[in-house]
């Protein structure tokens, strides 16, 4: 998506400490932070919400939790919280589903 | 689990508002609401936290974000929010997996 500032993140055209990477996911810390570590994990394919999600990236969504698990464990974590606003109603700032992670 | 509170309610031994239940999931409402809509959706199996989560429930996972986004649907909700709190130091209350979804 060549508007999408998180797709671009993701291509690294837009340069952004990585936290965590791999094939589907990148992980880089949000540029507003509410708490001391405060991450957002992105799918590097581009999917606007939840609300677009289907049966297809069911495996790609329970991927995406098993990944803020990993990141929470490389940075010991002892407790953290995951959060992620779907829609503009419900805070989304940015049309990339991402999930939040914080904590400290 | 004996003594956890939400396995008691997935199995009806402690009654709840029920406001979806499929298979492997049931929801129902906060008892201390923090939005206009709030319940928690819970995996019918035991996993105390995100941090208990192994490979073979990955599949789960990402059906607990998809019934999420199916609950949310049924109940027309515009935007909404997700949640889930991880361990003690995470602000997790219950030590039974459990999502968040805030609307309103």
């Amino acid at each position: 998506m060549e508007d999408c500032i998180f797709c671009k993140i993701a291509v690294k055209e837009t340069q952004a400490e990585i936290v965590y990477e791999d094939e589907q996911f990148i992980v880089f810390p949000d540029s507003n932070p509410k708490a001391p570590f405060h991450v957002l994990l992105i799918p590097k394919k581009h999917i606007p919400s939840l609300r677009e999600v289907g049966e297809d990236d069911m495996e790609l969504m329970g991927r995406l939790l098993l990944t803020a698990q990993k990141v929470a464990q490389e940075n010991h974590l002892k407790g953290y919280k995951l959060a992620m606003h779907v829609g503009k109603e419900g805070g989304q700032e940015v049309d990339h589903l991402h999930l939040h992670l914080l904590a400290g």
